[in-house]
């Protein structure tokens, strides 16, 4: 009874970061009896030159059946013309809306050998480990009415709605503060709730299920626009943020890029737990398709890595292998190994290729 | 022929950092021939403790008549639960609203003497200088529908509306472009269109008016994402942003704490152009009224101070007396001055009411 894996590889770097992780996986079937029924499809603009939609029905079908999906990154400048119902990011946006994957798990941890990349100082950023859960099938990414209409005098109105109802707050938060339990106990949970009706339904459903469930956990509340301050100012002061779908994609960016590290930084999203204690997950890279650097061979492919790392941690319960991977990864960048974009002065500068055979080693 | 000016000094450290600014227009009257009409209200939750309401309409006429607004800055968590429309913040909205003031320029500019404040590297932050163009009356914080409402099962939804025009878009895109022309020639423009129709239209109009108008500046364009990510990464990269209201909100933040020295930085609100080249103007610090030190006399008045040099260079015409105080701040600040936001080992620390002296003797 093999595990079935999905990998959506998709555009830009996708398929060449992915081919490392493909290394790693036919090493762990030959030395660690790992037993994978691995299907490949296209997404992104990957599928719309091939199959005219960003993901087919039939690959959605197929993430929903699998125990596990594998994503590259979608995305691609020469589709950004195409139509709103054509972009590359529809299959990504796709995969989270069909297959619930509601609570997406975004760590911003500081790899020690890696502190001289960041644009913080090191007395700043030292030790930070914190991790944003984001909401990812509501808010405005979701919300209808949607779109832009053309008025009388020919001039034009873009509408989008943010939307969010107690159940997909309480379901949000209740992922948050499960994960503080298992780590530093806190949560903050993020907002505007001083401009936004939204803001202040999120605020008070997250106190409401705080006190009820997990008065525990200490719970405190920021608005958004000093959250992205605080980061910057002391990333150290948070242990796991909590927040919507459209706050959550720009602080988790920021959060992340705080690292200096964006090459590094694995994801997974989490949909709601089912019989048996299954639940669909998703594993994919923080950094995107990067298309200016895209077959050169030289991206990171150490976030696709570990987004594999988690994916066996979480979704196959193999701890084990994760670690094994982690600490290869840990090894090779102590080795001194670095690709271009976490290079610093006095390291080796090596490719994707080299990078991805360098963990195999180890 | 006095100007007419309205000071709305506000809540929390408002009131102590506007008496700093009293003390200089004083001065100025005396030496300097500058005639004002000064008339000062309440606003916030200041105003709400007397009048029942965070801004009254009144103000707001008087506002409108005057040839500035001085802000300072209103916030309360007093107030906090006491329902939607009695947020002490409704008295900026609603003046901004009113007063049609759509353009908020926020300058994110190092200053030399306060490197060491800034959680970034000094050679990523070195030379800061860029100016964030928000638009200030449309987008989330004013779109219909929006409210909270209860559903037959008792759960809640709440609702928030972006909602963008054709006219909306080119008005703050015209402020940008002209700023830009008189800063290095660049406008970088930011929304999130792989994922927003109203951000997709945002680039198309700004794209638009600039082929039409303003073709010899150098236009580019970014997700909200990836700019909070390059704040922190390569700031220097930016000249002038533009962005909606939301976007705006967060990244202006995030601009002004690279620079460490939130608690200088000024900002203008513009209005349309309207008869006799008159313009209506509000101008605030970009700091909030951070109730966890009012009244002790410790916050640094320099961002007030610095939003009514503003206020005199761009609704007074005053250039002379806006560089005699940019100038005294700057001397101050080279004497070793510090407040305890912008402290720094080896320098001295001083109170409210020092550091506005100090800028007077200059
Ligand atoms: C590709 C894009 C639609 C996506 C998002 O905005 O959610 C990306 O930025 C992310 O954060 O995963
Ligand atoms: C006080 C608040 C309503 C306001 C805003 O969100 O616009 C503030 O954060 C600002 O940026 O001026």
């Amino acid at each position: 009874d093999a595990h079935k894996l999905l990998v959506l590889a998709g555009d830009g770097i996708g398929p060449e970061v992915m081919r490392e992780v493909a290394r790693i996986v036919h090493w762990m079937s030959a030395h660690r009896g790992l037993k994978l029924e691995i299907t490949e499809e296209l997404v992104g603009a990957a599928s719309l030159a091939v199959h005219g939609v960003p993901i087919r029905d039939e690959v959605i079908e197929l993430a929903r059946q699998s125990d596990a999906v594998l994503f590259g990154s979608v995305g691609d400048p020469a589709w950004s013309h195409v139509g709103f119902d054509k972009r590359p990011e529809v299959a990504i946006l796709k995969l989270r809306k069909e297959l619930e994957l509601f609570a997406n798990l975004r760590p911003a941890k500081l790899f020690d050998a890696l502190i001289d990349a960041s644009a913080l100082k090191a007395e700043v950023v030292h030790g930070l480990d914190l991790m944003i859960v984001r909401e990812t099938v509501g808010g405005i990414y979701f919300g209808e009415p949607r779109g832009i209409e053309t008025l009388p005098d020919g001039s034009r109105r873009g509408i989008n709605t943010e939307v969010y109802t107690t159940s997909e707050i309480e379901r949000v938060a209740r992922v948050a503060f499960d994960l503080a339990r298992k780590r530093d106990n806190r949560v903050c949970s993020v907002e505007k709730c001083n401009v936004m009706e939204s803001g202040l339904l999120w605020k008070e459903v997250v106190t409401d299920i705080h006190k009820r469930e997990y008065s525990d956990v200490q719970l405190s509340h920021m608005l958004a626009d000093n959250c992205a301050m605080q980061l910057v100012r002391d990333p150290n002061q948070f242990d796991v943020i909590v927040t919507g779908n459209l706050f959550g994609d720009i602080l988790s960016d920021l959060a992340s890029m705080l690292t200096g590290s964006l090459g590094m930084l694995p994801s997974a999203t989490l949909g709601p737990v089912r019989a048996y204690g299954k639940r669909n997950a998703l594993y994919e890279p923080i950094h995107g398709s990067a298309p200016d650097i895209a077959g050169k061979g030289i991206a990171n492919p150490l976030a696709q890595i570990l987004s594999f790392a988690m994916l066996l941690r979480y979704s196959l319960n193999r701890g084990e292998d994760a670690d094994l991977i982690e600490t290869a990864v840990s090894n090779v960048l102590a080795s001194g190994l670095r690709t271009g974009d976490i290079m610093s002065p006095g390291m080796a500068r090596v490719g994707t290729e080299m990078m991805g055979q360098a963990v195999l080693r180890e």
